[in-house]
């Protein structure tokens, strides 16, 4: 009970989807390790390609990441890659993702340590998201743009000389990509109507896009099996645009069409932070503190 | 981050407010303890007594509860001790609290494996609340009515026979209470008023001796210096009467006088559990579980 106070998460992407034994290999560096925790790994085979969630404290999430990080440099061979998804590299992408007390700088610099290691070991870096040192290097798909089969001659355009380590093809680990971005949390809120225009003007009013909130997503669908439409969100920052202010727009702007909420669903980890702002407004507390919740003083 | 997913909480009082050098030897054992926080302790020196707030896991919690009872045991001396605060024993009373993975059952036994090994030292013991043997002995002031100086002729009732330990009078140490109960949140709406009978009013629409819900207790008063008036509240089972209903009621029966909510207050240390429903009810999510909170997998 002795933890950090500090917690980062990573979820780094493997370019193995098939070879158990492989991936055990690589996940291996994750379980029963001291201030590290193993959320979920997914491996898909069509994908070829293995996705590993696990959180904990800085120094030894890190340490965990890296010696994850060799086993997959050393099992998978990238000439004989094939699957469905976009890859670059056997290990593809690494975000790092502050949890808990962890600014973004801190988690583009321990996104940037693990890349200046990356690339000492041989292997091409580049930097996306928080942690990007050009605006054409932000977004992954901009970076991953031609895929593992590019990369040769990528590497010999000035434009993409990676981050860290060589400008030479690496042909076995072909090149990583890492940063820093913020939690992500996938929102779905579903209405009492079956016309998806309304769940679509919906998702446009909150959306930054078309003008709504800066750190919204958002698109509108049809749930066809329950009869409902559903506006489904990314809060890409949930300091900066609350969930509460953003259910309370759709609430209000639903209302136009006589619409009502039917419910919502949070999908996947949310981190304890994103519900500070929801008690403190619903619950009109406004004083309240993270740390007045028992569980949170012995992290 | 290897914690364990039980966490409970103590809060021992002890009659000892003054002398700071046996108070530090009290206090001692829960210190610096893997698997236990001490979250505060107060002394009062006109109570002559320091009450402990310390939260764990079972096993390493109890040890240090046990040990700090063997330091008060011996420090303290009934037979001199004087204080404003009501009190029977060195080792006042004990409270055993489920804060997380822990049932009101499983409290009890920790709180009656502590009692069997206070009574063993040769103190009288009763267990109260959740723990409680016999109805007359649910409430605190029920038993420890007539304070240290009855308890002499108290242990010759045939009445009051001690759950645990000798029926017989322990002039240095006295008597120990211990049990278990649900952890309490204090919680305050003030409200747009200043005519007290209108949050005297509320809190009787709420609290159980008046018809309300039955985990709450309420009283109205005044706030002069905010101009305001304050239903304040002990919420004493969040799971059977959630925090959000208790608002919602208020918030309705205040409308009844045009009165509007301007704010609320969570005093102390809340369990994470309580905010469950708080965020199912406002945001909607009716299958947001705990889990899918980052954090609480590293409990």
């Amino acid at each position: 009970m002795s933890i950090s106070a500090k917690i980062i998460e990573s979820v780094p992407n493997f370019s193995e989807g098939r070879d158990i034994e492989k991936i055990e290999r690589i996940v291996q560096p994750f379980r029963g390790r001291e201030g590290v925790k193993l959320l979920d790994y997914q491996r898909d085979e069509d994908h070829n390609r293995c996705v590993v969630t696990v959180v904990g404290a800085p120094e030894p999430l890190k340490a965990a990441v890296l010696e994850s990080m060799e086993a997959a440099i050393a099992a998978i061979d990238m000439r004989t890659h094939k699957g469905q998804h976009p890859r670059m590299g056997a290990v593809d992408v690494v975000p790092f993702i502050p949890v808990r007390g962890i600014s973004t700088a801190e988690a583009v610099e321990i996104a940037r340590e693990f890349g200046r290691f990356v690339g000492a070991l041989g292997v091409p870096v580049y930097y996306y998201e928080d942690a990007a040192t050009r605006p054409e290097r932000t977004r992954l798909p901009d970076i991953r743009k031609g895929q593992y089969e590019a990369l040769e001659a990528k590497l010999k355009d000035p434009a993409w000389i990676p981050d860290e380590g060589p400008a030479t093809f690496n042909p076995k680990s072909g090149a990583t990509v890492t940063g820093a971005r913020f939690p992500l949390i996938a929102f779905n809120v579903n209405l009492r109507a079956t016309d998806v225009p309304i769940a679509d003007r919906i998702a446009r009013a909150v959306r930054h896009i078309n003008g709504g909130y800066r750190f919204v997503r958002a698109i509108g669908l049809a749930l066809e099996d329950q009869g409902l439409v559903q506006v489904s969100l990314n809060l890409t920052n949930y300091t900066q645009t609350p969930i509460h202010r953003v259910l309370e727009t759709i609430r209000s702007e639903a209302a136009r069409y006589g619409v009502s909420i039917a419910g919502t669903e949070l999908v996947g980890p949310v981190p304890l932070g994103a519900f500070e702002e929801v008690v403190r407004y619903y619950l009109r507390v406004h004083n309240f503190r993270m740390d007045q919740i028992i569980e949170t003083a012995l992290l």
